[in-house]
């Protein structure tokens, strides 16, 4: 049992989880909602506030896994797809809200010249990969150890790599996440590590005729939320030149950092780019998007139709609306502001972490930040991997926010903003920071 | 172009069209909208009509590719969704709306015995696949030549299958759909021919100690929409028994055949059942459910944790909320309605084949049917296939009766009914089709 909860209290969450418990696996339809004893239930949210069903308002740092950048229950997106709805919500004959939206996504980055939606970012992922595949006739992928890019098994190889599995740096295990997955899947995904030039493309050279795509996040949050350098950036982008590979950005999580995106950081520009989470403006979606010329394999006008793509809810006029509408809204000004926003709030809690004098340090970009148990932030995977011990003081870390400080966050301490997020917030976030530092100072000294 | 178009009409579709071809491949967020010259797009949508923005109102026989059992904008989910959003669309914490979705298809078949959701039927036949894999332990699938089941690579294997490329009907090819599928895995999926128990058995036998899960749809549409017949149903359920594997059904889009899905109409049930198009509202919805003991690899409470599974926007109160709503108006009256007004068209339909004296047939099950250009209603996909003569000449019948008659049709020309139609569409359909089957009946006499 949580210490901070009132055992004393019968909560109306524990009382649904207990029925869900016999219906759900878990108890949970996504792990990511998991919590011990009970999760906890929703009654509503507006803005950066959520109310639970036991009536507890909390601020919201997690905002659905980084997926509302506008908060919950924007106005505009809450009065767009109102009249939508009411028009309907998927057909078998085209809408203009995808062709709206292909135009607004389309003009806001260089390499976005030609768009398709799917439903989730792993459809996104799964896509961009078979597109690569078709264009370039080759069958492997490769990508960064402990990367997350949705649940496609080959896209998810050695996302949760650990010490006893993880094998040589040299060679990193191409490790799988679900049990069963098939050994032909581990063989055709080659692992590197992440912003580790020289090893990377010496891994990548061992398979040069076979990879299709080389997979990054710009900003892995698994990773350690860390920035993908530019010379490791660049050196990607210049071994696939040379060998017929593609490079391609999973910027589901990323696009938030700048208004074309990650890639805008960068001289050289990937060949193909997966969306997702900000960009549905709160309702399920994912986007494949890159250059014309590869994506035209999915162009049914061609003789030879090297990649036939379809899908039921792929683009509904519900998700291409709201995604229209927090598209907008999220222009430049409002991703500088956001931006500045959570730089403030870092300086505000690294201040904190100097105060109480804990072994801390903090990475992210744009609107995200993590915090890691290190004095020296992580720089690659294998650094920022957490044992059991960390974990469990984390989750005591988490605890301590949500019920004490109403704080919610990602479960690996990390804070993904809104914009409708304010300096109030940000000083309400830095002082419960302060006051947890400083409660398990002891803890976290001796996880170092 | 097409014939049955105002050449000197200007329409707004086809303007917006000229530019989704230069943002979209093809100019189609989904292959099953793609027309030529171009697609028509949609102003709005009530009940079983359809009006597109040059104002021609159509009967929708093919309701989203059958995910639409309530036809489009149905006042109840309309509301309890526009209610929804103001509360929020997805959030970190959990929502009472899964429950009560979870809840209501958990009482619905017996075989529902847990349930995960996930944002597309995609996503669902993925996810079951892998929860197969994971709890047998084995890594090939099987599956029946031309069944579709979406766009995960190893579920997609020879549904394109053609004469050029299908091999012997004793040890049919694994064929791939997306160029540059890697061999390894269509190494990975055993094809069978659908309803052949001794072909199949044999097939199957070549693999017995590696298939995690053979995998069925209980009426495959591409397969002809012919029904699996109870023989090969119970001998595929006796050799998963005997072997260690699983019997896992495709009901995305047979569910809506029977109260319970098309497993209703059998002695023996499937071990796990995936679900999409109508259980979602017209919201992007998938699920995968079935025995608890196999669902329980999701549950992270386990300390080996075998299939660990979330995602973004899996089961967000939206989808579940115009979900529930929509099984709860799909009631048993519900469906003895619809099944029996289908079968009124049928009937109709048949009795117009008959009149006009066209070589054709019907197949189907519950609300839907698809019509042949053979005499004989095919009984596997190999009959069932079309030549590039047939396929051309059901874009004619298709494109005569949306410009002429005004109605929508699924590309292979099948109906979808949704229980807003009554006997009044009924006999425009099948007036219709009288006049198309009168229309083009040499051309009809001369595929044969």
């Amino acid at each position: 049992m949580n210490e901070s909860l009132n055992s004393n209290k019968q909560y109306k969450s524990e009382e649904l989880y207990n029925e869900a418990r016999h219906l759900i696996p878990g108890g949970v339809s996504r792990n990511t909602v998991f919590h011990k004893p009970f999760p906890h239930y929703v009654k509503q949210a507006s803005g950066c506030y959520v109310t639970d069903i036991d009536g507890v308002e909390r601020i919201d740092f997690a905002n659905n896994m980084a997926s509302l950048i506008h908060g919950h229950a924007f106005p505009p997106i809450v009065e767009g797809v109102t009249e939508q709805i009411k028009r309907g919500t998927a057909f078998t004959i085209a809408t203009e809200p995808e062709l709206d939206f292909a135009r607004l996504l389309c003009n806001r980055a260089s390499s976005f010249e030609k768009i398709r939606f799917v439903n989730s970012g792993t459809e996104a992922v799964m896509a961009m990969i078979k597109a690569s595949r078709a264009f370039t006739g080759k069958e492997k992928i490769a990508k960064a150890e402990g990367a997350y890019h949705g649940t496609y098994d080959f896209a998810e190889v050695s996302q949760k790599a650990k010490p006893e599995n993880w094998g040589d740096i040299n060679k990193p295990n191409s490790v799988p996440v679900a049990s069963g997955t098939p050994k032909n899947v581990l063989n055709d995904v080659v692992i590197f590590p992440y912003n580790d030039v020289e090893r990377t493309l010496s891994l990548l050279n061992q398979h040069k005729d076979e990879i299709a795509c080389v997979l990054i996040d710009p900003v892995p949050h698994r990773v350690g939320l860390v920035k993908g350098n530019d010379e490791f950036i660049e050196a990607l982008y210049k071994w696939t030149r040379e060998n017929d590979a593609l490079l391609v950005f999973d910027e589901v999580v990323t696009f938030r950092v700048n208004y074309s995106g990650t890639q805008e950081n960068y001289t050289v520009k990937p060949d193909l780019t997966a969306l997702g989470k900000i960009i549905g403006g709160g309702f399920p979606v994912g986007a494949f998007t890159g250059r014309s010329d590869i994506m035209e394999i999915l162009d049914p006008h061609q003789k030879n139709l090297l990649f036939p793509h379809s899908g039921t809810f792929s683009a509904n006029p519900v998700t291409m609306t709201a995604g229209r509408i927090a598209m907008e809204h999220f222009d430049e000004q409002a991703v500088q502001n956001i931006n500045a926003l959570t730089q403030k709030a870092i300086d505000q809690i690294s201040e904190a972490i100097g105060v109480a004098g804990v072994p801390m340090s903090i990475t992210g970009a744009g609107s995200m930040f993590r915090m890691h148990l290190r004095a020296e932030p992580p720089t690659t995977y294998r650094e920022a991997y957490q044992t059991k011990e960390a974990e469990a003081l984390i989750t005591k870390m988490l605890d301590y926010l949500f019920y004490e400080e109403n704080l919610m966050m990602i479960n690996t301490l990390a804070c993904m903003f809104s914009t409708v997020m304010t300096q109030k917030e940000v000083d309400i976030l830095s002082d419960a920071m302060l006051r947890m530092f400083k409660k398990f100072k002891p803890e976290i000294e001796q996880i170092q």
